[in-house]
């Protein structure tokens, strides 16, 4: 049994991410790893910045324009927290990664404004990334009236769209979740708390077996 | 005789592009063309945010983060300005254009922080700009010390490096002029203006012959 170094959880809005990350932040932490989890584009001074600018709304921009900040974001994280941590010998948990930049930004269009596509996005995002990619992505899934339910009154660009946008987003984390680069598991996140993190538990520690 | 219809201006700082972009819109008026002039990043809104951030210079980011950021500007310069002007018949000069992003983000190291690679830097353009290159890049040349005398006191991140600097980057203008992805020509920007737009003009009707 050989436990992966790197995690990304992924998923629509709603599905429980950060309690299971948590959960499973304690886990690694029994099984004696050094656990750092986190969070894009919160964890940087530079995201904190875009995230004003891409969060907004009062700017428009074109649809790569965004992709590529988001991205810019990412990269910080990754080559000021991410990676470092990992060379480190440390057990790094990212909450969302490349695979939700891919998700979003090819899946929300509006005013008529094409996506950009997914091709295009994972090549972008690699070189952002400098071709590093989580070895284990789980991807929590559930049914879209359920995660939107749990959402409530959420008031930002990402998560004020509605179940229908939502299910398309749900259906291109399950057909782009092949693409990361590492391995994917979906994971039901229905159920209580203690059912998804067991769930999760048994994905984590056989993986590699 | 075909004159092209997307120009860039490239060159180290203080070759005099401004002022050659205006006598060349001119030339090109009396052609009969309906010319525009774009800058970046310096054009869009979204620019100008992402210029504070990059020159203000009080925030720390990794070389790609900043590569990204110089490319997501140029992008949003691209699809809201000059794909329109272009798609609309116009002759455009572009002050700078994606060249300028390769030679600047792979030349200026600091801090022992390794620099993005060309390779690296024309892939991500290429994604930003839409595969959209210039027809002709005119790559204005000079002797450093000639157009380090004629900055006089830049102060902004891009300029205040010394001569040293400019000498490396007018080095990698030349390498990587071939890799425009069009037609790509150096013209000498010694002498007086008026010699200098003779050049110009000569290399521009010629252009295709």
């Amino acid at each position: 049994m050989t436990i992966p170094y790197f995690f990304a959880f992924d998923g629509i809005d709603g599905v429980g991410k950060s309690t299971q990350i948590d959960r499973l932040a304690d886990l690694l932490r029994q099984q004696g790893r050094d656990v750092l989890v986190v969070r894009d584009p919160g964890s940087t001074e530079i995201g904190l910045r875009l995230r004003e600018i891409l969060l907004g709304g009062e700017m428009q921009m074109h649809r790569r324009t965004e992709a590529m900040l988001f991205m810019a974001s990412r990269c910080e994280m990754i080559e000021s927290v991410l990676r470092p941590a990992l060379k480190a010998g440390k057990t790094v948990i990212s909450d969302r990664f490349l695979l939700a930049n891919v998700v979003y930004q090819s899946t929300c269009d509006r005013g008529g404004v094409a996506p950009v596509t997914p091709e295009e996005l994972w090549k972008l995002g690699r070189l952002a990334c400098g071709n590093l990619n989580p070895d284990l992505t789980l991807l929590l899934d559930m049914p879209v009236e359920t995660a939107f339910a749990r959402l409530g009154a959420e008031t930002d660009r990402m998560e004020s769209r509605g179940p229908e946008y939502l299910d398309r987003v749900r259906s291109a984390f399950l057909e782009q979740l092949p693409h990361t680069g590492g391995k994917g598991v979906v994971i039901s996140a229905e159920g209580s708390v203690d059912e998804v993190a067991s769930r999760i538990a048994d994905a984590v520690l056989s993986n590699g077996e």
